[in-house]
């Protein structure tokens, strides 16, 4: 069953079961629960914000009101709607098909990157230039059609597991953020992810995850070629970055992909600034939200912003803090803004 | 008002008509014509085709059934939805463009391809080479702001008139063409522009003019900067073509864009054959449309392949109409199959 329609079930159930509280039991308190649109956070500045930006552009009445046709939202994916520590997913799954593929590539055994990916040398990962990745990612995710790599993709994901929690990716997906783009939808917003990583990647469980449609999804892309399989036409892969969809690229990518400006966006790196940036300079209300991992038991803590260790995976910067405190961007507090954050806890 | 909402208007006044006509006069035939979606359309083989594959893919104890999330359909533009001769109505802003420009560029006197826009030199024109267009294409299109480039569009499209029609290029859309479009979406399925030309000029009017939001126009592009102006980031327009959405382009756009395998498309010229093919390489029920010019009295007769005179703009190639004939990809006459060609008539 779909993630989405267990959600929808699981509300429909709360509903009924909020219904039979009122006539049996404390019907305040009950109702309030059931029509707590963002359960899984704690009350407070981050929850507070979202839930008067909503009100405010869906009020008609209101100055800020803005018709359901220009209700854009725009999620990074990577430590924004799902975890990005150790590795981010689409690397782990490139580094896995490395070890798929090495059988048929003996040379990889002595040559770079590839033999540090075999002999699992994690300090020669973490070097690893963008040269390197772009070697990598040519061999493991192009040289195909595109049918075959949303296979491969599907294949991965229903069977890898996170290192720490030993669940798939796609259970990794944080609760809190999930009710907000629900509750975005049901106020008429169309919620698009807006991903640095690729976007055929994430098209394969965009819907089935978050309830987002392949259409929805901006992301980055290499180049296609149009050519016949069995006098059929394919979409071959090539080994060769189309579109970068990171730092400027997330603005450059969201007028390109939906020619609209978001009145909201969400991210939680320095790759997200432009983003942020970009939807804030528009007219009227508008809501800028930066996550923060700072939650080292459930998730992880990172982000030199607020002395948290330093990373290169999901950097969230002094400069990103200095602007993010400027321009009024609201941070999300993982350890106090969250009561939970997988649906599995 | 917008033309969607005039058009929605009608239906109404046509509805209620239709229940007055019930009541008072002959009840069967009022009502017959006020279910007819598709009143602009002879009854022939283009629009029993239409109305078949609709009522197959959205009746769910068909075989041939698709859910609603899955319904797309994509139209090219120039000669499909609107009148693309004598010139392409995007060329003819470029051409609009130098004229407007030329008194900062008094070295255009002097130097082609802009002494031959400036000297209206319609032989010299119908000559330009790629490389031309490009150039004017880079001075006239590029070097502004994406917003700059909104507006001059927008200004231009408020008062430049057809040579031949003397109306407004947005009054040159084929009413039978926006019937299948509005006749779609009350079916469920999400209607895509998908043109040779640039896809921020169509954004401009393609919601008041087909119906079709900014993030449904899938188009031609120059790349963009992430810059900022007066402190604002804008996104500035560059001469430098990123995405080139013709030929096999417009499968790729399709998938890049879309990322789902259209159930129906639309076209008129070999620009769209990769389009077509893409499409009914499918499964299941698939519809595949050509617009034939073939009407010199109410627009234009061109395209080689049925005997009419060749053309540059629009061509309808004998391999085109091949594989048309071996795909069973469905002709549509403007002469015999549209009783009414514009909504002016």
């Amino acid at each position: 069953m779909r993630l989405t329609n267990v959600l929808r079930k699981i509300a429909l159930l709360g509903f009924i079961w909020a219904g039979a509280a009122l006539v049996l039991t404390a019907p305040g308190l009950a109702q309030e629960k059931a029509q707590d649109p963002l359960p899984s956070w704690n009350d407070g500045p981050a929850k507070q914000a979202i839930v008067s930006f909503v009100q405010k552009v869906t009020d008609k009445s209101n100055p800020a009101y803005v018709p359901p046709e220009d209700r854009i939202a725009t999620f990074d994916q990577d430590g924004t709607l799902w975890v990005e520590h150790p590795i981010y997913a689409q690397s782990m799954f490139a580094l896995d098909r490395v070890h798929e593929l090495a059988p048929r590539h003996p040379e990889w055994k002595t040559k770079q990157p590839f033999k540090a990916v075999l002999g699992n040398d994690r300090a020669a990962m973490a070097k690893f230039t963008e040269g390197d990745w772009a070697q990598i990612l040519g061999v493991t995710l192009a040289g195909m059609t595109n049918e075959a790599f949303l296979k491969i993709s599907q294949e991965w994901l229903a069977h890898a597991k996170h290192p720490r929690f030993k669940r798939l990716y796609t259970e990794l997906v944080y609760l809190p953020m999930l009710e907000v783009m629900q509750y975005l939808r049901h106020n008429g917003f169309k919620t698009y992810i807006v991903t640095g990583f690729g976007q055929e990647f994430v098209r394969v469980y965009g819907e089935r995850v978050y309830g987002v449609p392949p259409e929805q999804v901006v992301g980055s892309s290499i180049s296609t070629k149009y050519a016949y399989q069995d006098g059929k036409p394919v979409l071959m892969r090539l080994p060769k970055v189309f579109f970068n969809d990171n730092f400027a690229g997330k603005a450059i990518g969201i007028n390109l992909f939906i020619g609209k400006r978001p009145l909201a966006a969400f991210g939680n790196s320095t790759g997200d600034r432009q983003m942020l940036e970009y939807t804030g300079a528009g007219d009227g209300s508008r809501l800028m939200m930066l996550v923060l991992h700072d939650d080292p038991k459930r998730e992880y803590a990172y982000g030199p912003a607020e002395g948290l260790p330093d990373t290169k995976v999901g950097t969230f910067s002094q400069a990103l803090l200095g602007e993010a405190k400027k321009r009024n961007w609201v941070i999300i507090s993982m350890k106090n803004d969250w009561n939970k954050i997988f649906a599995w806890e």
